[in-house]
């Protein structure tokens, strides 16, 4: 079984080359939460939806979330209904969310939640979320406090960050499957998401990091990072933000006590000799994934590394 | 102020026809909720909806619920996830429900809920729920119990009903402004609704049919009934399950102790020395509502008679 931890865009497209690779049935995908949202009533998952998407065939690889093809007819109404409708909700994807919502008012838990619509999906991998409790990302800035969608789709990850905490998560506990996945994986990836707010939440719950550094599997992190930017996103100014910098070695520093292997994009190997002093094997690739080759040829290089 | 009680299809196409004779803003329309089910975990009041989207222009004619032209996308993903839907939401009809249902979890009520839809919808006709509380219209056959929607809609009325009750109704309370609007209307129609899970519902409700006996205003049904069968629905399998007879003279019995006036079908000229000997006035029109120009034109004849 290779487990992977994973937030949603960099992370979900790594996932897509792994399960053309290996037989989907042996991924345990461990997905971030802190980005759950509640819009319209409804309980959001967006990492667990663009993964469960995104394994399902349904992703809108253009946009990197949502349904391919997905019409916002219900999401317009809305706004005639007075509605805020800066959060782009798709028909189809307010399909997952009623099912979710629903699901959880019946005392379902996320974890179980997950399982029906990764299954309903077609979904062979297992789906995990960090944890069954409610964490949330909150992002401040010198006057302000916003949720992770408010910063990074309403605000579009403009303001200038101070701080970012995980609220609730000193009391949470990973979900179900989390730590046993880790313990037992044959290899662990941590996928080129956002450390500050992808993977970061994860490492957060109590046990998950300790479970990592425990396991006996190989543990190989990608970079989200080439240069002194995010590949996308804002992971570079929520790095600077937190004092972690704004290289791949600032991931590889967050992730050292862990960390078997990162792989770092060729442009970053002047920084190998440096991670490798973190007692972390440095390991070169093309980590760009612009295409399914891209994807699935990453994933084969990360397989390789963790399969070692 | 011209006030009417009605559920959905027969009503709200009188009330098409009303809304096109006189100012709309001089309409109040009590709408029933027996009706009002939960599905996908939201709480949806199909005769209050029905009525908004008729005033709003929006109603499906052709299909006498639900908005024109709405997709059915939300409700075909849910399907995919293992959601039951025969109960047919479009993609638009998904948004009222969802603004409804937040707006209630915000602690709202359903009056006030009603009223900001119908605002946002342009409608400018009050529209009130019978009641803020929950009132729900059960069905029960030799070995089963049905809700309304199960029965109408899922079993398509075919199941043989022993008896209808209005379970909640003892405890409730008319909604704010009910019997205010009752009390103070210049005129007080009935619509050509089902008498046993229309109007039955409404009269139900404590106070209201105490109301409807002591206005000063004119009271004047529309019969939902010609010669033993409803225009639409099962008006008269109801009636006859509840020893109302399946006559327009069955519906005159249950209103005589509040009504004026009743209108019958041409049809049901007979009965006419009937019903006016239950001291109610009688007037035959033709009550088949196909087309605007009918609505517009039976609208015109029950304006003229709540008038006198």
């Amino acid at each position: 079984m290779i487990v992977v931890l994973t937030g949603g865009t960099g992370g979900a497209k790594l996932i897509d080359g792994l399960a053309a690779e290996i037989d989907p049935a042996e991924l345990t995908i461990i997905c971030n939460t802190g980005d759950d949202c509640i819009f319209h009533g409804l309980h959001i998952s967006p990492d667990i939806d663009t993964v469960a998407y995104t394994l399902a065939g349904l992703i809108d690889d253009a946009k990197g979330w949502g349904i391919k093809g997905d019409t916002f007819t219900t999401l317009e109404q809305l706004g005639r209904l007075g509605a805020d409708t800066w959060f782009k909700l798709g028909d189809k994807d307010f399909a997952t969310h009623l099912m979710r919502t629903r699901l959880l008012s019946e005392s379902l838990t996320l974890s179980q939640v997950t399982s029906h619509i990764r299954r309903t999906l077609g979904v062979k991998a297992a789906l995990l979320p960090m944890s069954d409790e409610r964490i949330e990302t909150r992002l401040k800035t010198a006057d302000k406090e916003f949720s992770f969608q408010e910063y990074f789709v309403k605000e579009r990850w403009q303001p200038e960050v101070s701080k970012v905490f995980y609220a609730g998560v000193e009391k949470s506990k990973p979900a179900p499957g989390v730590l046993d996945a880790i313990g037992s994986g044959s290899g662990i990836i941590i996928g080129p998401s956002n450390p500050v707010t992808s993977i970061g939440p994860i490492l957060a719950v109590p046990g998950i990091r300790d479970a990592l550094k425990e396991t006996s599997a190989t543990v190989v992190g990608v970079s989200p990072i080439i240069g002194a930017s995010a590949i996308t996103g804002p992971a570079h100014k929520l790095m600077a933000a937190m004092g972690m910098g704004t290289s791949a070695l600032g991931v590889a520093r967050a992730y050292a006590d862990f960390l078997d292997v990162f792989v770092v994009a060729n442009e970053d190997k002047s920084l190998r000799a440096e991670i490798e002093e973190l007692n972390v094997r440095a390991v070169t690739a093309d980590i760009r994934m612009n295409s399914p080759a891209d994807k699935k040829r990453l994933a084969r290089e990360v397989l390789a590394l963790v399969k070692k």
